[in-house]
């Protein structure tokens, strides 16, 4: 078994920050599988040519290229059943509503507070073609993005409240233990480590201290992730 | 095999409008339960006060009395084994994730917009604590709740988005059937179909087809519930 994760890098390649390719290095470890992650910069569009499209995660095991985080990640339970399951055998449709709860509510809700500071830390190569693709997304500057901070970390706050009052009362959105429901939105605020120097929530926050418990798993596989250490002055590892 | 369910109703006792009793009606249809309904107004807290609390769904199996939607449809599914469930085994995380969704993301959507229709409609004996109620809530008189429906018709569009992408690809959130996940979503719309001689969403929105296939289940259980015909014209049944 050899598998290849391609994986989204900024400039120093030590930093890893794609919300979606968190997703999988979670699923992976979730399922005890090793693969070994190529960084992967937004214009290496040759590198992943074979999947028919231009985005990361692109998972290879042994001679299968796959992509699209949802379709690895379903991928990972028919490929390896006999290996702890990411979504339990009747939670397909109610976790797909949480992949799209976070991507229509969450992601956008950070977008606007990091997008600034992802450009910052990407690789020169890759800083036209993420202003272009963003700023028609945003449609305005990117260092216009978040103009107003606080109605935008207002806003934030209100779009995780599903999420906090899911983890108020349980240790993991799936219950006791954490599975792909928990690594989708974790794959977000991991983003959002991933590219600032700052803290967006609350440590009181429950969504903060769910948080904290999805840094420890896998022996801190999240927490050991490189960040910028501030801005201009390096990565702290 | 007896069972009771207390279920929230207008002046017009033939309309029953509660979210939160939409779910435990189409809980009780799904698991092929009768219950007979029993007329409640927010103000007969005497009815259910031996549940300690004061709201409905109360729903009365036998000697036992329940509250709660959430605890009731657990309950259903730890009494009826043998009859489908309503939450699978493995999702019951995931579908409480979307509980709570629906609760602070589609609810305070919808309530700003139907909560005078709910008012005009309520019994004689119900306005005053409702109104007060609810403009504790909202922080303002129930008359100013939707100053500005355009935008506040652009904010339900926004917090049905992870719905509509949903039911897009697929007949129903859970999958090919529906299940509490489904269910939970539809109390909300079923609500202000119950309150409202108008629509809120476009007839060929995703939402409008997925809800339009909720209600047909059960022999239209939710399409033959009555709603108001006009404003001040009686019931359409």
């Amino acid at each position: 078994m050899s598998m290849r994760l391609y994986d989204l890098a900024a400039d120093d390649e030590r930093i890893r920050f794609s919300p979606y390719c968190w997703r999988i290095k979670m699923a992976l470890a979730h399922k005890g599988l090793a693969a070994q992650t190529v960084p992967w910069r937004f214009t290496d569009k040759q590198a992943i040519a074979s999947t028919g499209q231009g985005k990361v995660p692109v998972l290879v095991d042994d001679d299968q290229w796959l992509h699209e985080s949802w379709d690895i990640a379903l991928y990972l339970d028919r490929a390896y059943p006999d290996r702890p399951r990411l979504i339990p055998e009747g939670a397909v449709g109610e976790t797909r509503f949480i992949k799209h709860w976070s991507e229509t509510s969450l992601h956008p809700a950070l977008f606007r507070l990091i997008v600034a500071d992802i450009h910052s830390i990407l690789a020169p190569q890759d800083r036209d073609y993420f202003r272009t693709t963003r700023e028609k997304m945003l449609g305005r500057r990117l260092e216009e993005a978040s103009e107003n901070r606080e109605a935008d970390r207002v806003r934030l706050h209100t779009a995780l409240e599903p999420l906090r009052r899911a983890v108020s009362g349980q240790l993991f959105i799936a219950g006791e233990g954490p599975a792909f429901a928990d690594y989708i939105p974790f794959g977000a605020l991991q983003w959002t480590r991933c590219v600032t120097t700052y803290d967006l929530l609350a440590p009181d926050d429950p969504v903060s201290l769910w948080f904290e418990r999805m840094l420890d798993l896998y022996d801190g596989l999240g927490r050991h992730a490189p960040r910028p250490l501030s801005q201009g002055q390096g990565v702290k590892v």
